[in-house]
């Protein structure tokens, strides 16, 4: 059998390959991520390879759709062997995709099946895999990635119940709750006011105006954060930054509580309003805002209507615009209460735009107070993140970046952040052998140290 | 004599030599291009190499000017020799301009000349391309190209009368029309009542409402699928998608009978419900729709006035948007007409963000029903080809990509599916030389055919 | 100690390197800078290097605070030293940055300090260079870079005393007056009154109307001409092109005499007719007109208000649009007075569009009258130079490019032509290298040499 994934693996050089030895000793912080707080908690096992990697991930459920597959093997209800045969056969000739690096990646780190997936050995990998799945759980696949944090994605109106579980426990690693307010920032979604009203139930009290509407949000905000919660998350369009005074804000929910039919602007006004707002809150409390942006999702009616959301209906959206993000920063910023705050748009043409509007806030005493977030979803492959490496050092300071995240539903994704590591490794070596900064053992130990995990510790303040 | 264009040009590594080898003896299937039947069936010859290379060629004229050339040599009344001498005066430092590369590889491929063109050989060159040019025409252009299947770009009212003559005949290869119903979308133009007036007549029906203009297109669409019309082709600033009624697009095209003023939204709606319409039939007949767009046209009015249309004057427009291409897809689909779609953006910068929206709307069995089409125009070098199959690559399925056009009224341009096939092998070959795909003879050879050949045989079902 | 700018820098094959010994010779033309005309006149001298470093540098601020450095070390009471050592600090580990690459090619360049400059060099670093400093001033730094002929940036306003005094020295190079009328363009700003006055002022006429607006500003304009200006520049959000009718701008400049409220579209179509009238003037003279465009500026509030203009508050802005930037140039050009006009954009994505759009408007007997100006600002680095030049290689001539500028207000960043030449020539031999263009001794010096000087020089009519 050919061995796929070498211990070199994308490290071409010798730069590379030192550097990688100080990158794959370090732990992971796994800022961002969509795991489950109660799957983790029940420490699930898993019956065969399909259920990690097929049920939800409509990364590769689009690969198969480009395949030509019938939607029966897709998300349908043929069984799983068939599924992973099929899944198999997609992935066979799919070079370039970083789905063919990650699954090798992840086949031989968690399931030691070093050889290639395609139509001829889908029936021994699907053996040799489910075999092995007995020996795993959720929590034993976290601890073998060597991961220290891991912060979730939660609702507001969660009750966190299995992060207070999972706090008094010794798992080898700690589960953090994130505070992910978008339900209530969409205030044009039809199910606005049902969730509103889920909102007054668990923060006890009526909410019938922007003010009461604030208390109990900010009700909830000081329960997250009794529960250790430092990290902030916003999945938007794009980041809002309209005028508005407070007066129409309050004049906005009333007739949204009227169900009256709000304009686009003030659809917008609303939302820059509370941005602001939980921003403010996030400084105060030196939580860490995280703001992506840049996409459009559900773009295909009958994926929504048929499989719900999150189902690879989503792309790249340019509803937003530069000038507007620098604005909405600046908002904060001119009010004393801009907090540490995390950049990430889907459109990679964005990321030296991004760049040169953080440089702009950057402010002691905290390194790089302003992040552009590592190559997010779609750019999650080699050459997005080398596009946001190399954009990164040409206009900030790549050496203070808090690095990699998973952004993933999955518990065998870790091996991203050994691929980041990977990728982190070959940019630094190009810039040496390009003879553009000194073969200096010691500065670059440092930048793949600090980057692989120790800028994360210290910026999140773990 | 120094030979420039070699067997390996652009192949410098053995994974990319081995590659070319298979894909230079795939046939050419040229799906889309602007030559003219007439001169096919003609079997039209030339005078001399300036009657190929600079009547016509817009992208010639472009370097002409940027040189310095006076119009006289270009576009003007200067004889051919003269005119061909100050073309390689031009071409001779024109480098990384793939002008410089195209006219190597004609003058290597259809004229036996392998040295290089400038101002020191362009006399020899002149002579031996001259004395060549004698025993060429266009059908054995065409067939020592390795052509199997042609098809044109058709105007709705066109009579289709060579391709019907030569349909009989046996050529060495198929002539099909493709429809380009861009003057009946370009409601705005003011020549539409005009073209509208040669619709009625070919269709043989009086136009005086919507309804009759739809009717009489669909006579004509049934005229061209009888002559084995299997594509169609929109050249269009922005894909369009805003709001409508078929109300209001009767009224609107009531408007137009009647000379009044329409808003710059009552002709994005046009537009719109008649390219939706469209797309109804396309996929009712299995037809495979192309969009073009992303384009500003005659930029400069002085260009447009003395020379015409095509005259040199187009340029990357910006009126589009992603959410409205995305917006436009989701409209034909969900109401379960989405036909298969190629896309092309002149933007460069679009090329993550269709390979995103794209990945929406793939579905089975059609393999990559959605496609992302080879790199367009300006795009259409090596750089430009090389970020297309890295986007396509990344975010879709590379292997099921039906591969390269020319889009070309040149005889000679055949020479750039050659280009394309050996971008294509040195990108596969990074991609193996890297580690980041198995150096699998069987699997790249088979997503070399197919990308070269075998994929649009399949895809447009000739 | 280890050297770590060496002959060779950048230069990884032998094309490049022998392609550089060519470059290196030819002498400079600044054709677009900050420098003060008074600083060169007289020949300031400097007390240490962070006077010539820091003083004024907001790319190195901006680095500074991304670090998280306290901002009295960067724009505060801390004292030069400190500054230096803290500079030195953050500039340590900014590995991809281009500040790490010129600070080590200017200690090389002009204080002979060879080694890497970090927190264990500092103190030897400020020692050896402020040794040296006593024997360098602006206009030796000037000679010793072979620049031969710099435009300062200058305001219309200008008594262009320093200039003056300068014509009649022989100081062994060049100092030309460039026009940047960028304050009256901006009516929209709250001092464009005052400014009005003191273009009255200067003008020696009252100024009451448009027509007497244009008359004063065009006495200027003759100053200037007469002053030996050749060159104007415009720093723009965008490009600006609205209709509007001459009855309109005077409307429009009436409302503003009357302190009434412009619309936004007022303000457009304002810069539009003024923009068109200069183009026209500098047409007529044979002068070149530089847009920059495609910035946002002052961002952040705090900093503008504290630290002023040119803090390090300035990012990439989208406001502009390539079609508006299309028909600009074929407002000028449809009435014959386009001038020679150098694009810059801040925005890198907009190479590609920018070089389709110049293509358009390309004409004899003028090689390239419309520029890609060179990577502008944050794109000075070399991913951006890079990308740059094969954009403008692969749409246009590259051969005809009128090369580097320093855009700097710094006396020692004349190593940036150093760069972009060595830049050049690695771009150049990677062409060679590829096979896609001769290795040919003659054409391939001939355009190092054109790019580095002749082209400037013959364009700008030097």
């Amino acid at each position: 059998m050919d061995v796929f994934i070498k211990d070199d693996y994308l490290l071409n050089d010798a730069v590379s390959k030192r550097l990688f030895q100080y990158a794959k000793e370090m732990p992971i912080i796994d800022y961002h991520c969509h795991l489950s707080p109660k799957e983790i908690y029940e420490d699930i096992k898993f019956n065969n390879i399909t259920e990690i990697w097929l049920k939800g991930d409509h990364y590769k459920w689009r690969l198969m759709r480009s395949y030509g597959i019938d939607e029966a093997y897709i998300t349908g209800n043929k069984d799983d062997k068939e599924k992973f045969l099929m899944w198999a056969k997609a992935l066979s000739l799919a070079i370039g995709n970083p789905l063919y690096e990650w699954c090798h990646m992840e086949l031989k780190n968690y399931f030691g099946y070093e050889g290639i997936l395609d139509e001829t050995t889908a029936e021994e990998v699907w053996q040799i895999a489910n075999n092995k799945i007995k020996d795993l759980s959720a929590q034993k696949l976290i601890r073998e990635s060597n991961v220290k944090i891991i912060c979730t994605t939660d609702d507001p109106i969660d009750d966190l119940e299995y992060h207070r579980l999972m706090r008094t426990q010794d798992l080898g690693f700690k589960v953090l709750p994130a505070w992910r307010p978008d339900k209530v920032l969409n205030i044009e979604k039809k199910d606005w006011m049902d969730y509103i009203k889920r909102l007054e139930d668990v923060s006890n009290m009526p909410i019938t105006s922007y003010e009461t509407l604030l208390e109990a949000l900010h009700r909830r905000f000081e329960f997250f954060k009794g529960n250790e919660c430092r990290v902030a998350d916003h999945g938007i369009a794009h980041v809002p930054c309209v005028p508005y005074t407070e007066e129409e804000i309050k004049s906005i929910v009333r007739k949204r509580f009227n169900e009256d039919t709000l304009s686009l602007n003030e659809i917008e006004q609303f939302k820059t309003a509370l941005l602001k707002e939980l921003h403010k809150w996030y400084h105060t409390n030196d939580w860490v805002s995280q703001l992506h942006y840049g996409v459009k999702r559900d773009n295909r009616i009958h994926l929504l209507r048929y499989y719900g959301v999150d189902a690879g209906g989503d792309s790249i959206g340019d509803s937003g615009s530069i000038d507007q993000l620098a604005d909405f920063l600046n908002l904060c910023d001119q009010e004393g209460f801009l907090p540490k705050t995390i950049l990430y748009s889907l459109n990679p043409n964005d990321n030296t735009a991004i760049d040169t509007v953080m440089g702009c806030f950057q402010e002691g005493p905290t390194k790089s107070k302003l992040q552009h977030g590592s190559a997010w979803w779609f750019n999650d492959n080699y050459d997005g993140m080398y596009a946001q490496l190399q954009s990164l050092a040409a206009q900030g300071y790549l050496a203070g970046f808090v690095g990699m995240l998973t952004d993933s539903r999955s518990f065998t994704s870790y091996a991203r952040h050994e691929y980041f590591r990977r990728v982190l490794c070959v940019f630094l070596a190009d810039l040496v052998n390009q003879g553009r900064y000194p073969n200096d053992e010691n500065k670059l130990r440092k930048i793949v140290e600090d980057v692989s995990y120790n800028n994360a510790k210290e910026y999140f303040g773990f």
